[in-house]
């Protein structure tokens, strides 16, 4: 997966003529090569790029490269951001008792499957140290006892330390004040069904109003909404010879393939947020 | 699909020791041949059991087997239906102006790939008049400017003549009164989302919410439920690309397999009611 | 579905730095708003981009444009066509008897799903003259007793007339000769399974082998290859409780389906043949 | 999952009246409560029956339920095996250097979502040794230098030892003699595409290709065939854009989930082999 001199452009802007020109020009100018280019106009109005260049001695050419494209930023009212793709986003684990996800994501990563580097799993919970212990990576439990103090301990060890933060089956709810100050996206991953059942006991429910599908949800969470930006769905069947036991082992299969998705799309800077929503390029 | 001397036994009751080996006992003393037995029992102890046999000279000796049955039934408190095989259920479909379910049952029926006879069709616009004739079945319209006139026109048409109702994408909804008194099953096809979309514009606010799958349930419709029990539910996927229109579109798709299979299921007697759930056999 | 003024530049050529910003700057020059773009470079240094443009005055803007992309074309050795959104692909489809695919697609454009003219329909049979002529459609029925003579007889009707062949189960192998000749792509359906079962009676042979899926494939049908570039495919569960009947029933419904995306993809000039491969933009 | 006094009947022979009621009959008699009950009988007239049985002090009850048992299956001309579901299945899983189907094993036993026993793991290379140890699981290392050799000592640990041989990836051939000598069933997972790839490199020929769906198949390996029978099989999409190292990956996932499933069906003794298909009950 080593991709030296290379980086992915994303940039987001109101839709107008000659935007794809304007920043395949700046990029030819600098002998950037376009590896892959996808974009996306939404029926508003809005216009998404993700563009995965290459350029010799990308280090010593970036800040040149900036400047120029900030200038072609500035002319057409865009965000941009520009990822080093050698340069691996570092990634916090949130997990309680449920390790499947977890599991999922240090073994994908150990496998190189996965293109991040876990950097911590934190834990309201002693129980999963040792699994965690053995891929190397570091375990840190925080009680959850006290909220408030929980989530400031959280704060000290992330801020600034990380990239991403995903809460892989972590039961806990994260205060908007958290989300705010954490200063790194947050994906989260949740069971969910047709139709949804929301609060304690889902696949019991499920089982008693006899669903035919189970399915799982990664998103981003944010401060003010109850559910952020969706990234990836998907479903398996059910039927009623499976207990709700067997509900919430294949709901498991799907959350973690689900979550894992989730996550890859989001190192690989797949994934651009448009208000509730997400675009994946 | 023409099954002379076939019939399917259908058995509810309370789960204990020797059901099975009394009803397999009854047929065996009748002469029937058990062409398939499929069971199944619930956590909370209640048992199902769908029995397709064959007997020679069905007719005549029904009686006599329905006697027994019934005796076997009574000991072990059974709820029991038999349904000879070669007595296609009589259908009425109902609809508005899509026409994509209707056209989907319409086709399979008439290739001989559902084996019910749709025997009107009724509608409150008269716009898909001649595409239904073409296949020979009658098409009623009747408006829907007074609502408790036209259900009672409906009932007219309806009672004592048809087994079954299904509406496909039919945009009125029926009181409760009409369910308990129309004397057949109704099943009705919706579309559906994680999350749901309850109202109007179902799929313009699936797009803004940028789900990743669209599906379709199939459930009966029942007088004190929002939402009766589930029969069949499936999903395709979504993207960002895809419009409101596409993802209709895409979602008319997945609504003609999901209420052609819940359809043919009822048809071949598969489908038990338990409580809010169903029993697929 | 009605969009004047805009056009789809499909381009194919050896991966080199600055494509995409050539082909933008004279697109920009000339005015054309670039709707969307996909591209793709293969492992092996071959560069596609499928480009949506909007231009108002298309019809007179066009040789001017025309010209400047030739001329982009030939400093970067390309292969390119432009394609008027407008101007619907004229499609002939061939059948035999199964009707399943063939209504799939009348239907579909019946209901405006389906972006093409459905000019006519050929068959080696007369029983589906009526189903056809329903659509509106003319149906030539052109036995296929004496193979030249048919041969000799279709390419009458389709050469000039034609943008499209689709074999939608169409019993009858045709010879390179009339590939090569009729001067349009051809689309087959055909069934495949897992394993892939050859020759005749398929079903009965997934039946004794007991797949658990089946499936289909869409691809273009080449003088020179078994079978051609793949565009779609796609399966269904099936189990030992299906028949070999069933799996015809199941296998059909796949077939109209990957058959309809198929056809889809390439009247939206999203297909682009790549060796014995596609790529879908 | 422990379930006392719980047992598994199942059962084959020839289609005739009366089998569900004298077996149904025999486990009444001895005061056996029907659990589950699954049957299935073919077109050309063969019949399989799976029957869970609950039983108090199944231990001390066993053989005159099994003497009992086995004059109706004198009877009927059945053959059949009674199987203790406290006694977990002792599995050998044979491995090279790919670990994804062995961890998905280990990881699903441990949690308790496989209900087998594994109790080694055989490896002609010593790659994965300390994974597997991890799990508490002796590991052996046989190298493949001597091919006979080889073999005699993998049947010297396996001979009486085992109830299941899985090979998770195991990229040596078995001889027929060694499928004839272990004396347990051995289960096999390949990769399959559609079109099927054999031999070496398929991830490469199915992207030059150009495949939209890759699988995988799980089925028995037996002495005679080039690929016994099917348990399980499964897709997932592919597009243009997945290089063969993309495609390698997604299959792995594939290849672990029909491993799975196809080992906790074989573990629950849902599977029957039927000629050269299963029956699943």
């Amino acid at each position: 997966m080593s991709q030296p001199d290379t980086a992915r452009l994303l940039i987001a802007c109101d839709d107008q003529p000659g935007i794809v020109a304007a920043v395949a020009g700046v990029l030819a100018e600098h002998g950037a090569n376009i590896i892959s280019l996808d974009q996306h106009s939404t029926d508003v109005g809005r216009f998404f790029q993700r563009t995965v260049i290459q350029l010799a001695g990308l280090s010593a050419a970036r800040p040149a490269l900036e400047a120029a494209i900030g200038e072609v930023a500035e002319r057409f009212g865009m965000e941009w951001s520009l990822h080093d793709v050698a340069k691996r986003k570092r990634v916090a684990i949130f997990v309680s008792k449920y390790d499947h996800c977890l599991m999922e994501l240090l073994w994908r990563t150990q496998r190189g499957q996965l293109d991040i580097d876990i950097t911590m799993v934190i834990s309201n919970h002693p129980d999963l140290a040792e699994s965690v212990r053995t891929f190397g990576v570091p375990f840190v439990h925080i009680p959850s006892a006290d909220k408030a103090a929980m989530e400031q301990r959280q704060l000290e060890l992330l801020q600034g330390n990380v990239d991403l933060v995903v809460l892989a089956r972590y039961m806990q709810i994260l205060t908007d004040d958290f989300i705010v100050k954490v200063g790194a996206p947050v994906i989260n991953i949740h069971h969910s069904f047709l139709p949804a059942f929301i609060g304690a006991n889902p696949y019991a429910r499920a089982k008693e109003r006899g669903v035919k599908l189970i399915g799982a949800t990664a998103h981003y969470a944010t401060a003010d909404l109850d559910e952020g930006p969706i990234i990836e769905q998907d479903v398996t069947r059910a039927s009623h010879s499976d207990s709700a036991a067997d509900l919430q082992s294949r709901g498991a299969d799907v959350e973690r393939q689900v979550l894992a998705r989730a996550v890859q799309w989001h190192a690989e800077d797949r994934v651009i947020v448009h208000g509730r929503s997400t675009v994946i390029l």
